[in-house]
């Protein structure tokens, strides 16, 4: 994703970074960062008998509506992306599509708080299939449980694909605003003026 | 600060609202969305005597080095914005002159995660007397305490002040990123599609 937005130069993460940042047990799910992971396959999924090893903060959605045989799927890394919920037997070829990154967040106009969304990826090979409306939709019903009133994201002006994806979903898309950022030994330096 | 941005149909923060979002004792400070208040006075501030009474998690900054006396400040609503610290006697006449707000964010391209600036906000007649500095160092030191790595926030394209500010300070503009935001009917809308 950061070689998709050119962002190779500044990218800083590791697996303790992420494990740190989202996994840690102290910080319950959506009320910290949070990974929702997408994960499909061809056969029933595996992971009900799974549930009671899962935080009760988040009960998995699972879809076996979803008809995949008429998608042609070709996985270069499958086994790299193959899921820890594979059943006992090991036998569901159960794999990681995509994920999103959430982060509770407050705007002092709006009388609820809400989730913003830091990443959305759906891996290459599944793209075209719906698979980010899902992962969407999931973020959406969360926010919706938790009582939120919106859902916040940022997207590139250049990527029209998603930009009409995000207007037909009915979201706003607010032109005039910039990100600002700072970060490094500017933020070192800007720390020291408060002493 | 709804009204400057042209967002006083959207507006439906409330009394209410505020004191669930910011100031709830069961969201430590940073941790959860958080106001710091900007208060001025002329005279030596009386709040060493009630740090007792206030959370460990933050410290009051009080800077005692700011020569006020050289400024005009006119302040028509100067009642309204009376500060709670006012001394036993209540004749400290410490006054309330911006906030700013921020909570914890994350961006899955960096290690360390950050604060997410919501609004910042200095009273008209404060304006130009480099308060809006203090409040930013402040955020910085915090982010810097807490082992974050950024601090980042948005701002109209229309506010060459602001960016120029910004600048100045060593943050970096990222021109390409546009906001998105669902709420309202389209959010329950795309919440439903997840069912």
């Amino acid at each position: 994703m950061a070689e998709y937005h050119g962002l190779s130069e500044i990218f800083t993460t590791t697996e303790t970074s992420l494990c740190n940042n989202l996994f840690k047990s102290s910080n319950p799910p959506f009320h910290s960062p949070t990974a929702l992971i997408l994960e499909i396959s061809p056969n029933p999924f595996p992971i009900t008998t799974k549930l009671s090893d899962l935080s009760t903060d988040f009960i998995p959605i699972i879809k076996n509506n979803c008809n995949l045989d008429n998608l042609e799927i070709s996985d270069p890394e499958l086994e790299t992306f193959k899921s820890k919920f594979n059943g006992e037997n090991n036998n569901c070829n159960v794999y990681v599509a995509g994920h999103v990154i959430v982060f509770p967040s407050y705007n002092g106009f709006f009388e609820k708080p809400g989730l913003y969304l830091d990443q959305m990826f759906v891996r290459k090979c599944y793209r075209g299939m719906r698979f980010g409306k899902m992962l969407f939709s999931a973020v959406a019903l969360q926010a919706e449980k938790m009582g939120m009133g919106m859902v916040d994201w940022l997207v590139a002006d250049w990527n029209e694909e998603s930009i009409n994806f995000y207007e037909k979903m009915g979201a706003h898309y607010i032109p005039e605003y910039r990100l600002c950022k700072l970060y490094g030994d500017q933020l070192q330096q800007y720390a020291k003026k408060s002493d």
